[in-house]
């Protein structure tokens, strides 16, 4: 049985894991770079172990290093976290050749779903649905017309060696079908110096919609629900709920059987997520798996009451899972906003730096999963997710209500944050309504750009309150009253106006 | 309907009353005392009054400044939270009569309540059970015999004018009840210069276990289940629990039909909370009903999903409840722990002073509902309460478990707190059993107050950090490293080598 975990990971994610190591009796170990000395994982874990220099590459990354780190402090287990490694096949088999546990799936399933056009065909074959298409080049112009009738309008034509929109062309009617095929492939020609054209049908109003599924080694798999994760911003996931607002009982048993299908397709075995796009018309088309922990995974956690680390835990030392599908149940509503130091009103620029007051959100229905602590430097080398801020209610609108209160109470003072931007998307009428896919922040980007006068709260309020102590502690020292200069004078006004603290 | 709401309290209650208002998008207006002006409620609130100087009486208590802010304010309603004027009918009553609307019972039921001997009166009256004893003087000895033998043995012989154990004498067999009698009457004497004794039931291993119930002004009742107390030094609570560890489904359905007629009894609205006496034969007797907010409600929250400061503003709106009976479960298990700010091994002396750091716990199935920051003066003139650490589990053993966490993350420099105490409970063999009543904190006080080995890092380990986070600075910024002394050096090394930071 497992009895000291290293975990191989930073941040947030590094800090949850170790929570549910405590709760279970079990020794931690943190890794750290050297920017990361003063790290919350480090100070939180039983033991703590440099591994390298502050580049990722030399660090989080350094299989060679954890491996020993693993041997010198006799850890039985690793837990891998997300990002980093935890989808890296060659380090779950170094992990295993040194004959300790690796917290995740089977080398087979990280390397069939890594790769995404053998999982693709895996999942043809296993009867799960992906969106219909070629994949291979169409060289015989004649072939066009039959196949597009056979997935059906619109369509997408792609450039094989494309990206970046480049030899791209959305096509909505047959009689466009062959001009735009040649406009596609002369596009792709120039751009990439390869012709190559593929076909896909082309979804409209996409959700992205994700299940997770729990499987032990003894052939027991069930899903844990859906999460909606639609909210992105090129690609990144910046909001995400569940259950999701498009969901219906009939489809939410298709998508999990499915979910579950894709899984026993490669002998799934711990935590995963299996990813769907999903149409207005309830059609799903599976898109990936991840095999690994979410970063979203504790809506889910809220809603069914299940501590997937534990789970992932027990499955890794060889226990039956401890629920069966039917003891399941999605209690109420959970929204999830990622809060990252990055100034969205500058591109969305990462904003690393020290941090110098933090209030996080706290009370009924709240949970927030972070690191970050006053006076700690946020490095510039790693991800900028600071936190996770997470809210249950017992309905939607009742946790998109105690969002905005988090969001409120939320104040972080000497980095920019996201805090304003995803508090914006809780304002944003097609939020709200529940009425968006993942073309929304693009949609309503000029809404979540301009805040509320309310919203200068979010960033300003604490520093005048700081200014108001600072103040009212000059006020105290100061043998000579009349001599005190308040900074921020006409701003600290304002605030002292707003509370009433003149009539003092 | 009520769209501004006045907060007639101070400290973490205060906030969390402020907490939904905000939810439920109304705007709270703050009072506070000249010691409170950088409390965190007059930071959380809209708009925050000064009424008065630090003493609770001339600013807490002072109704009719309060009456006053309320009127200048323009609030439509006051919730008093739970101590100062929460259970004050004159306090109600004032509110009633400038036209704003006293979130709480009727004044009716605050007094009917509040009186023990009418409260009493009135379950008789209402066919709910009452501790057995006759609270008259006993005056011919040869009713003695009778009496005692219509209670039932253990009986309690008290002197009616009594106080601090003086004049009781605990009688378990008839043969000795004439004796006691006699000492009773002549130690009261003695001591109250008033001989009357009365006698009442003897409860052994007496539970404290109260029923939040819930009513509105349409005539609809319902409780939420038990919350198991009796984790008490002195008659005051320190740990709560929900389910009761005693409690089976007959005897939660018989106690709750109880409670409820007891709140009938007063044509109760709003939510009140019923507490009973119970014992380890599941016997029960009402011991009184409180008007108001417990401290402890988080636990019936987070078990059944229900806010109820939002069901409090509901029904004073004249709302009907957003639920019946049948609707209601208990889901899982919640424990909460007290945080004072006090010393245990100092007689529990209240220890008030300023917040240096603090860490609080987060994380999966964490609530915390506090006030203080870091910086913060904790001042000496209120109750020395600092937070509630509330955690929830599917199981007991995993609310434990979670809590232990809990108070391993919880680290306050500055001020001491009962962090160690109240971990030391959750290590309590009879606690970890389910096994106690009230007598459970004397019985184990030599256990509660031998701290393991491994505890020293609740108070030490952030302390230790800050040193260390020091000493690191002091090498950065000095020209000459060699030139560096460490404070505290042997701790910090301690501390370094313990999680490997010398390795660096």
């Amino acid at each position: 049985m497992i009895r000291k975990v290293l975990v191989a990971n930073r941040g947030e994610i590094a800090v949850r894991v170790m929570r549910s190591c405590r709760e279970m009796g079990l020794r931690s170990v943190a890794i750290y770079s050297e920017a990361d000395r003063t790290a919350m994982h480090v100070r939180y874990a039983d033991e703590a172990y440099c591994v390298g220099p502050a580049t990722s590459a030399e660090s989080y990354l350094n299989i060679e290093k954890i491996i020993e780190v693993a041997k010198v402090s006799k850890s039985d287990a690793i837990h891998p976290g997300y990002g980093f490694l935890s989808e890296n096949a060659s380090f779950a088999e170094a992990v295993d050749k040194a004959g300790i546990i690796f917290i995740g799936p089977s080398i087979h399933a990280i390397n069939t779903m890594g790769d995404k056009l053998t999982a693709r065909q895996l999942m043809i074959e296993s009867g799960v649905p992906v969106v219909p298409g070629t994949k291979e080049n169409i060289d015989d112009p004649k072939k066009l017309k039959t196949i597009a009738a056979e997935i059906g309008y619109p369509i997408m034509l792609k450039a094989s060696a494309g990206g970046g929109g480049k030899g791209m062309r959305l096509v909505r009617e047959e009689k466009d079908l062959v001009n735009a095929y040649n406009m596609a492939k002369s596009e792709a020609r120039s751009a990439f110096g390869d012709d190559a054209v593929y076909m896909e049908k082309y979804i409209e109003s996409p959700h992205h919609i994700e299940f997770q599924i729990m499987a032990d080694q003894h052939g027991n798999y069930v899903h844990l629900f859906e999460r909606e994760c639609s909210v992105q911003r090129r690609h990144q996931k910046v909001v995400e709920e569940t259950p999701s607002p498009l969901m219906t009982p009939e489809l939410r048993n298709k998508m999990g059987e499915q979910a579950i299908a894709a899984a026993k397709s490669v002998d799934y075995i711990g935590a995963g997520t299996v990813e769907f796009l999903v149409d207005n018309d309830h059609n799903f088309y599976f898109l990936e798996m991840n095999t690994r922990l979410q970063v979203e995974h504790p809506i889910t956690e809220r809603t069914t009451g299940v501590d997937l680390v534990k789970a992932q835990i027990n499955v890794a030392n060889g226990l039956p899972l401890e629920f069966k599908q039917d003891d399941l149940r999605q209690n109420g509503h959970a929204i999830e906003c990622r809060i990252y130091a990055e100034d969205h009103k500058n591109n969305f620029m990462p904003c690393p730096g020290v941090v110098k007051n933090i209030t996080e959100p706290m009370g009924l229905g709240m949970r927030t999963d972070g690191y970050v602590y006053e006076g700690y430097e946020i490095p510039f080398h790693y991800d900028p997710m600071i936190s996770k801020v997470i809210s249950w209610a017992p309905t939607r609108m009742e946790a998109i209500d105690r969002m905005k209160r988090a969001l409120y109470e939320y104040k972080i003072t000497g980095v920019k944050t996201s805090i304003p931007f995803v508090a914006r998307i809780m304002e944003a009428k097609d939020f709200v309504e529940g009425n968006y896919d993942t073309h929304f922040i693009e949609k309503n980007m000029d809404f979540l750009m301009t805040e509320e006068d309310d919203c200068t709260d979010y960033c300003e309020d604490i520093a005048l309150f700081v200014a108001y102590l600072d103040y009212t502690q000059k006020l105290k020292d100061a043998a000579d009253k009349s001599n005190v200069a308040t900074p921020n004078q006409s701003a600290w006004k304002e605030y002292a106006r707003r509370k009433n603290i003149l009539r003092l």
